[in-house]
């Protein structure tokens, strides 16, 4: 779906001046300036300050995304593929290299925020400098001659359009902790419809292939997946069944209301003892004002909705959700075995919305229904797994300073499947894997209830 | 094995007077008897100054140990089973209990070393009066009437039983902080022999049986299994291979020598992070002396000896050196598909040597290797597995506060099969799941090599 | 000296439109105007972006600088004195109020650098919005009727002023830290003339009068000093000398060439502490690059000049070059006493120059020479004294919130006099008490040595 | 008064076998055993155990006291002045020097308690060896001969004095945190006497002589003092007056009751932030049991007695409850002024009681009153001054390591005068001066009100 059928289904957009979504086979150039539009088009409502301020150590100042994506294209298509080319300014890197080790030396994470120059107008001519060297590159360049160049330029599309997620969610976070709760984009909300009650879809124990494998005829865009996702293997599942539907608001209201976040007994001890040190006792951004629970939305402060999906949580509290509902979290290879048939359709950040959707009942549109019942499944927000994000069997990464992509992150963080309405479209795949700490709580983050049969 | 044979193998003894431990198939209260002799067998060449130090938050003192151990039977046992029976002392509860929120408050643990009081030798008289209770319940106790607190009564020796391990591994602690590094047992070590090279073993692919299952006619102690073992399920592996022995200090300081520590593409993330934080550069206890490597064992501060296994790493550690050598950790199914046909046997604490042997190249005894070519698969050193700590399908602790046993735990730990030199052979099984966070490095913890083949 | 005067003694100057600094005498509201109108036309320089950055939580953003100083006049005069008046924006006490526990809540120090909103822009209506009602209440004001409100302004005006010198010290930080080192306005710096050895001047024994006493003529502006100054009190000191000049940058590196940041012996313990903790091995700013000392200046990052006077110490290390000298920082009656006959001139703000400037040797032009000998007393940089911050004998603070202006601070600060090239020449007095904590160094914090004689 | 006068009066003894103490003109052996013998006699009631704690930082373990004053005598005067000496253990000065840079490397001050050896035995034989060599050394000694042994031995005497109160403050501590509460020596506690309404004593204003000189008639031990107690200088005192009586945990509870620990306005801003941040609501050691302030004691845990002095403040408790009585502290100087013609006489160790007493009120027996109307000024609890600790004018260090014994620690501490009930009376001064951070409480402290006339 492209961004400009937003605007018409939601009588509003992100984008001053709407951008199509070219499909994975158009032309690289194409979807290179597709994807790089897509991040500024974000940025379109932001006043100069927004872009620099770095609220807590996890969030980047806007500025440093645009320009940490800039410095990709710079250290990893440009300066080995183009002849001559040479950085921008040769005091970037150091500035804006996240965590690339074998990339050379970078500047402390945590004070990203300390940055006020270059300004944000710098990093603007820095991109257009960039984008105006992609464009010589990629103009009419053969992908059979140069697949290795193509590779690398879908990994750095790709890491773009997670840095436009990020943008999202750090921005949220920036806004949020400003006491003047500016919104992103304010927007009045109308009451939910009920997702009416939640069922559990069987599977059958079986073997089942796990990862992604390249289809012999793909394209570069469609061959394209991150090393994390491969090699393809096989694992056994026992019966499980999952629920047809997210958690909504209103699900997670009965367990606080339960006494959810005081009882240890429904908690991972490490999660209650977290949780006791910050006095969590609701989901991050909900506030209590006058006996109405609040919560800061991309749309502005306002009532927390019972038939939306419950959002920002941690992996602590999904979990202890679960276990008071008499349920359990899915493992990862559960979700892909369900979720492997289907399309990857669902409310991704081309809705235009940038926060999580409720569904209608089922028997309503039921447009968001699979064929195995199961829905919501890609889109809306990130489910929680209860896979320890660890590499597959045979798994190995690739050579090089992109080699630190995803394999060096693999110990204390957990998988995560399906996108979320901060998400890409064109980013998502069954075999996706998203993982963060167990505690993160800043990125749009819910879950899908399971069962072991 | 019994612990008295450990006197004749060894000429010296953990015991003043030896104890000849049950088999299985024993009374209870023989066992019973067996395993609380035998932790305080372990406290005999001990000063009074020794029970009282804490030197790091997860080290507890002796003497909490002997009181831990002893709480429990009265929580869990006595209280419930012995009519009549009132707390030894009603404050004791507070300052003994580890974790158990479901039984109460207690005492902080990082403060464990905070307490003079009781002293050793009233919690000694604890201790009395406990057994003489445990004696008069279990003596001539029906075990088909009594099968819940038979279960119940396993339980206390198997965690006894690890409380022994652990009051080896914390006194080492706190014997190797202190500068005039007292030894536990001074003993000469002679050179061990060259294990000669590691040879990968290779194992087919296939769907294998992982976790407990009780067999028919198994005794109270050999049906005995911890929660996290279950429920026994299916696991498909591919094909792999597992390293015949384990990694050596020799081994290990190649590593070193090529730069292991200081190269952040052999480490995850978060570990490298870690041995930079706190100044990594060897493994634990290790300390280089006029260029030579030393380390404090039980038996004395002395030169590392290259044959044998190397210890104290961390999770990090292992999984940089599985990197550096071209090959990976292996999961905790790998390791238990191929020791699920092996007995238990190998160097335990009934060995009467509390540090890792290394052993004979193949050819010579040859006593330690398996059907399968795979030698010091139990005992010696835990072995690191990359596996997280998580809920097998279908999990579910019990119920009470004995449920918070594993459970709660299941969170940014990873496993460790096999048991190590400070392990009791009653204790192990092919099934056991040993877990700690992967900096942890006081325990004898080292490492195997695996492959994808 | 008015800031013009600066243009033409610098050929530069920190102001587009200069400002003519009124006298003492003049009216309120020309020299509110004048105060207000500095306080901007130190920020022509800046980019939208230099206004949001906290650098550390000593620092404030320079739009919080411009808020709460406005806050301040909103909160102290126009609220109680201009009938009507409400407040421009009513979330804005929370953000801007700083520690006047009795003027309400409000927003957390260290995350001044988390607020994007309100922008600059916003500000500068704010204060547009402010200056206006301040106008229409100070115009025609007659001051014998209302001598409460003008006490008020007066401590507005001098509270402006004490943050416009935290504007400079802020920002510098705030671009210091930044890898690009922006200057705040470039200039070329020309080697400084040598100062000539230091000498001591005595002073014999006696008993002094200590604090402000107001002059029986004195208009608004000059009876004006802050609480802290009083009551005047008599103070015996034994015989003393003080060294004639500032220690400078090449005094101070004989202490450093001479292991003076290695030698506890030299040292506070608290200061070694501190040192070692932080691995201080050169004063704040300082940087070796190629076997030569730079630093970071607010005129551009260039080599040390070992004819300046040295800046940025800490308490610690004023203390501690004192002791290797063989002398010790002076009392803050010591220099008081000294400085009370001295007219207070020297390189203050207006001189255009915001960083410590060389004087000529003795025979030079003499300018800075006063009749006791001493030179450099005002203005250049602040001077730590040994006086831990207390109060006088019979100090009480003014009733209300502005009660909370200094008296709560006395403790574990240490008195500095003078004022630096940093300060407005209206703001200081020989009885002026300036005071930081022992180990704050991003004040223009220097030394002049004492010795008992 | 000697410690067998204590037996007398309270009919019980802290010593198995009194000691009595000899006078400032006795033989320097004579009083180094005496002083040696209560060390030892206060260890008399404790378990091995409790030799070995250390409860927080600031603490130090019994046995490292026992060691470390030993270690004194070893390295400062049996080394130097005994031919032939050599340490008993040569890996004890590293485990026993407390923090004399310039006498060599030292253990880890936060890791006292992490030592289990030397045992309390090992470390008794090293004080006998050590006592035996130093018998040798003073028996007959020539003082006028060696002069600079005799001082040597002096600052020994009254080191290891400040150390025997360390060891009941820390003991007291200990204890303290257990939840057992063991009582050092169990005494019932009968309600004291009203002291009854505080008066003030008012003194002129004057030029007064501050600090020690020593006598031209004095022996040793009479001529001793430390090196803060010079030079002796003259200090002009406004006109103040002094609370004839310390405050009680009465007046106290009126300040608590009257939301004192609440009210910002009544502390200084780092004594509001400290409190808050460790949730002070009371005193140190108080607990509130069903409605009844309870404290622990080294008699045991009973209520608070309103008549008794209040005890344990810290600075800033003292600090805020002077400011809400109308008053503030006295500096340090005119408490000594007030004090220097009177003898130093009160409640010290050798009355036998660990807790700080009532007194009669005046016109009851009147002993404790002096000529000028204060009572208490010595002994009892050490009284918080609002001097800052820093050097007299004129002040010098002695050379060598004995120099780092007082000079490094003027900075961010506050002087207190008097002495307390834990005091030897031998070891105390109109000229003394202790001091302590403003955040302490675990000594015996309090306050006695001040006033500015």
């Amino acid at each position: 779906m492209s961004i400009s059928a937003a605007v018409a289904s939601d009588g509003a957009s992100l984008l001053a001046s709407p951008v199509v979504a070219p499909s994975l086979r158009a032309p690289l150039l194409a979807r290179y300036q597709s994807v790089r539009a897509h991040t500024e088009a974000f940025c379109v409502p932001l006043a100069t300050e927004d872009y620099v301020v770095q609220s807590m150590a996890d969030v980047s100042p806007t500025k440093w995304h645009l320009a940490h994506t800039t410095w990709f294209w710079e250290t990893f298509v440009l300066t080995p593929y183009l002849d001559g080319y040479t950085f921008y300014d040769k005091r970037f890197p150091f500035l804006f290299n996240s965590y690339y080790v074998q990339a050379g030396e970078r500047h402390c994470r945590a004070q990203r925020g300390y940055l006020s120059r270059p300004t944000v107008a710098e990093v603007k001519r820095y991109r257009a400098h960039v984008d105006s060297h992609m464009a010589q590159l990629l103009d009419g360049l053969d992908e059979e001659v140069h697949r290795a160049l193509a590779d690398t330029v879908e990994i750095g599309l790709h890491h773009e359009q997670q840095h436009q997620e990020l943008m999202v969610t750090d921005l949220k976070h920036v806004f949020a902790v400003n006491p003047l709760r500016p919104a992103y984009q304010a927007r009045p909300h109308r009451g939910a419809p009920d997702p009416g009650p939640l069922r559990f879809v069987p599977f059958v124990e079986g073997l089942h292939t796990i990862g992604f494998a390249t289809p012999d005829d793909a394209t570069v865009g469609q061959r394209f997946h991150f090393d994390n996702e491969g090699p393809q293997h096989r694992v056994f599942l026992e019966p499980y069944a999952l629920g047809d539907r997210l958690v909504t608001n209103g699900d997670f209201l009965a367990f606080m209301n339960d006494g959810g976040y005081e009882r240890a007994e429904l908690w991972l001890s490490m999660g209650f003892a977290h949780a006791q040190e910050h006095s969590w006792t609701e989901p991050f951004y909900w506030e209590r004002r006058d006996r109405t629970w609040m919560h800061y939305t991309m749309h502005g402060f306002r009532a927390v909705d019972p038939h939306e999906p419950v959002c920002h949580l941690s992996y602590y509290e999904a979990d202890a959700y679960a276990r008071w509902a008499g349920a359990r979290l899915p493992t990862e290879f559960e979700w892909e075995a369900a979720a492997r048939s289907m399309p990857p359709t669902g409310q991704f950040v081309d809705h235009g919305r940038l926060h999580p959707a409720a569904i209608e009942p089922i028997g309503g549109d039921g447009a968001a229904t699979s064929s195995n019942g199961l829905r919501q499944l890609y889109g809306t927000v990130w489910e929680w797994t209860s896979s320890s994000y660890g590499p597959y069997p045979g798994y190995r990464p690739v050579e090089g300073a992109l080699g630190e992509y995803n394999g060096k992150f693999m110990c204390n963080q957990y998988v995560l499947r399906g996108g979320s309405c901060a998400t890409s479209p064109s980013h998502i795949r069954a075999t996706y894997r998203n993982f963060f700490p167990p505690e993160a709580t800043w990125q749009f983050t819910g879950l899908r209830l399971a069962k072991s049969l």
